[in-house]
């Protein structure tokens, strides 16, 4: 038999417990070790000086927290968490800025992703899995409103997240803008866009925007682009599934940077 | 919010209660009435004159059908089996020959995909819904071996199979010589290649030939093909998932055959 082109890797998400650490205490410590921590669930109703104290620290440290029903803490794990649980992250999140001024120095022509609200940790795996096929140099996504970027992350890319620049970053808007005062043409890609993905240069320095499963692109989002791009349909269903939409849309980058010898 | 772009459904595959019969007589009346079976289980230890006359109508009609142990019936079902289950098409298969005589009478350039075991309905599912907005004119499959095209597939498909000529081969190689002969361009699509996607001629007659997700394309089909085709990678990670690495490939052809103004 020939070897595989594609693997069989499907992996479902499973709940991964060595991923999830408990009790004010421990939440603290692990914080200050410097581990990238994902989110922190808090008991909504507690208020004592050591929950102040990790407030005050997650603020600083700008990691996103919610305060939930002490239920939802209590189907996460049976042990005494002290109304407060932290996730750690699969990834250390890098810097924009940094991997926008190393590409530059190194000569590379810019190519980020950009997916705002993608919920689906089945649809970030396999956009991950085929970001680092081809070559992207980062992918954006929002501290709120994006899956987590954990275990389950991980294996949905079959390993391959962790061969990626993710970007953390508070403010997606923000992050946009500063792709494009950058020098980056922001392409957001969308079914109502006029123009089709092959008839616009995307070997230029671009950041692709894609938008929630459910809701697409916001409309902040999509006044701040350059530029909207559409894939051709033919049939009688007229959406891909979104990772699907961005492997197209990133190989037809690929292939036009290859026929001019861009790297 | 604009319209998405995408959509949301990512479903899990469940059991589809209404697409299976059970009992010998039903099974035997359903195959009768016309009905497009998918499979059909059999008790191995059963050997009565109504299980005969159902595998005579079984091979007349080259339905495929397995002989299992009584467990395994006894799992599908609580209900009086009498050893024989029958799970129902979710779409009526198309003779191939036909397909191709009517896109060549319409004047279409014939877009043919081959999945020869694909067995994770997932992915099938993906293929297929990329397949129709892709406009392609039919998939082919082999009987064995490969994915139920039952309710699973059509729920993973969000739908599309219902919009796709599905063409079940009970021989997959001959299948592919028929292509040949047709006037189709074979192309095995394996990492292997020697040749990137994106220095071959895509806008001819083809048929895009993908292996299972574990062993790749089997060499004996691999013999038959004309030519092999690799999608260039660029990280860590060298290899696409299968529903991706299609997408990829049909699409390249769209914009070919755009290009030139080919239908």
């Amino acid at each position: 038999m020939f070897k595989k082109f594609y693997s069989q890797k499907h992996n479902r998400p499973k709940t991964d417990k060595k991923s999830v650490i408990f009790g004010s205490h421990s939440v603290i410590e692990i914080i200050k070790s410097g581990k990238t921590i994902d989110k922190v669930f808090l008991n909504k109703n507690s208020n004592n000086s050591v929950h102040n104290e990790l407030i005050k620290l997650l603020d600083e440290q700008k990691i996103p927290y919610s305060k939930v029903p002490i239920e939802k803490l209590n189907r996460i794990t049976e042990k005494n968490h002290q109304g407060v649980i932290a996730f750690l992250s699969a990834v250390d999140f890098v810097l924009l800025e940094n991997v926008i001024e190393s590409t530059y120095e190194k000569g590379i022509v810019p190519l980020i992703l950009v997916l705002d609200s993608i919920t689906d940790v089945r649809n970030f795996g396999a956009i991950v899995r085929t970001a680092v096929c081809a070559g992207v140099n980062a992918i954006v996504v929002p501290a709120k409103n994006s899956v987590a970027i954990g275990g389950d992350a991980l294996k949905t890319s079959s390993g391959a997240l962790a061969h990626m620049n993710i970007c953390r970053v508070d403010n997606i808007k923000r992050a946009i803008v500063y792709l494009k005062n950058s020098g980056l043409r922001i392409l957001a890609c969308t079914e109502k866009a006029e123009e089709s993905v092959f008839e616009v240069d995307l070997a230029i320095p671009i950041a692709l925007l894609f938008g929630s499963e459910g809701d697409g692109i916001m409309p902040d989002n999509l006044t701040i682009a350059d530029q909207s791009i559409k894939i051709p349909m033919f049939g009688k269903i007229e959406s891909l599934n979104v990772s699907v939409a961005a492997a197209v849309i990133l190989y037809e980058s690929i292939r036009q940077r290859e026929k001019l010898g861009i790297k």
